[in-house]
């Protein structure tokens, strides 16, 4: 993908944001893109292929903001991103308007995406010279939201990171959740503080806190809570006496 | 490998082609620098360095096309860019010409390659300047080609993707294959179709088809095949009733 | 990281030294920053971000030569650096100089040391703009240097490279270890001699070898070191009859 990105115009500078998402792990990417953005330069193209459809009849969108374009399969990857950052119209990439061979059945990334990023960046291209309009709300989005309950906010885990930290889907402000304030959760039948940062716990021992893009995180002092408690499939939030 | 690079000229782009190929796969590279090749930027100094022999007497070589200037160890690795892109002489590079201390005997990517391929991608050096003819037929090659058999083409692995996808040696224009036409692949005693793409079998299903780079790969839809079929030394590919 | 620096400066070329030091381990960091400044252009910034101790009250430093300036949570990490390269003052980084709200609890290395780095290497700062000096002395540095005894030197692991080579403390220049003259490694009741290369000793066997950064490693010939004796504590290096 690079090496097509440079051949189309080498002066354009590539950024690598992540290059091991957990194959298929569409949720997992979509948490990722979200964290990146905010702190890319103003007029960057994204690219993110994170593509078990690929060769299917999924289409390719790109989204439009002030800021950055952004271009996604349509399978949810750009979930959090729209509810976030995007009001305009999503467009199909069509490649036919700028290839003139058929792309491979699975490697998209390098066909389709990274040349239609490298056309979008150096300008050679406008989105609506190669793709056409479609509904934002047309698009496939995967429900992420945690769900309230009488017995507290229940939460899953959107992605791992390299340090077996695991990132759920409460957003703190949206959730009024605040650390050293009476906050908790369970997981796997503990109950653990959410606390400012890994030292307020002795090593070993699990911790919630709010995550550098605002998430709700459990991790391990010196440690990894991917380890501890495997595939957890749910996770309560909650205020009150453990 | 970088820092050397950028010393010798800042304004050099670096494109990484993969850093993650399996310790000692002098096969595994062999197959990745083929397929990376054709997408390069006219011009490209490719430096590929899985190297087991390094230290010993093994030689390290420059292969010349109109398209790009190749580095790498005379072990087997530029086999099939050899196969399908060199034509003329080949080089041995001589470090003595161009570093005054003696290289380390471990880590000839940092003190040999990366000195040798930005001085040539800078065009502060020549190819004759820094290395010395050879014949071409002299360099050490593989044997990757399938077997034809009675029983169809008998394949090996070549690389596994980082998805667990098998990639054999059966290049599909070469044997004819072509997907959704009655061709097979045994392994591991299943006999899986070619098909299209990974849409066209069920989740955790086994499929053939013919990867990004015109190879016959294996694969499991939203799954691993490395992961189900282990380390398998032979494949068939045939066509006819399964 | 690489966002937050492009967006500060787009012109800066960033160079990747390491992505994959195993979580927390400042000794492994404090060994590849050693090996990879002397090979870096003259006035790099460095970055070097592992940080268990982040969002407590470590400080964030930097340190500065006439070759680099580098920055470093105050955790050891620049132990080996500082004894080969630096002389003058250290420096304390003050986040409340460049940016106007407060850092996230656990990623300092998106909010304060990206930053900081691209506005030293931009020039947009200088390190008496955006720090406060303090005593080299007051620096947390970790024992790193192996023990003489009279059974030999006394030497432990520093760094496990990705082909399980196992990297020693012992610096062979400093204690007069050459290949190929008689030294020897006992690590787990094996005996194994130090020579010049894989090549060596035969496919399989243990050997000891001086490395790429000038220190007595231990390596399994197309093997790894690491599988095979799993987490040393301690290695006798010593020179006479096996």
């Amino acid at each position: 993908m690079k090496a097509v990105i440079t051949d189309i115009e080498p002066r354009l500078r590539v950024i690598d944001l992540c290059h091991n998402i957990e194959p298929q792990n569409v949720i997992s990417a979509a948490y990722v893109l979200l964290t990146s953005i905010p702190y890319l330069p103003s007029g960057s193209v994204v690219v993110a292929v994170v593509d078990p459809g690929v060769g299917s009849e999924r289409q390719i969108v790109a989204l439009n903001s002030d800021h950055f374009t952004l271009l996604v399969p349509d399978n949810g990857l750009a979930t959090m991103v729209v509810e976030r950052y995007i009001t305009s119209n999503a467009w199909t990439i069509e490649w036919e308007r700028f290839r003139s061979t058929a792309p491979s059945a699975t490697f998209h990334g390098r066909d389709i995406f990274a040349p239609a990023a490298a056309l979008l960046a150096s300008r050679q291209r406008t989105l609506e010279q190669i793709a056409t309009p479609r509904e934002l709300s047309s698009l496939i989005r995967l429900d992420l939201s945690p769900q309230q309950s009488s017995q507290g906010i229940i939460a899953r885990v959107l992605h791992c990171d390299r340090f077996g930290n695991l990132v759920t889907n409460v957003e703190a402000t949206c959730w009024g959740v605040i650390a050293d304030t009476g906050w908790y959760c369970e997981i796997a039948n503990e109950i653990i503080p959410v606390v400012r940062t890994y030292a307020y716990v002795d090593e070993g021992e699990p911790l919630a806190y709010i995550g550098s893009s605002g998430f709700v995180e459990i991790g391990v002092r010196n440690g990894n809570a991917a380890a501890r408690y495997g595939r957890v499939t749910s996770i309560r939030v909650f205020r009150g006496n453990s």
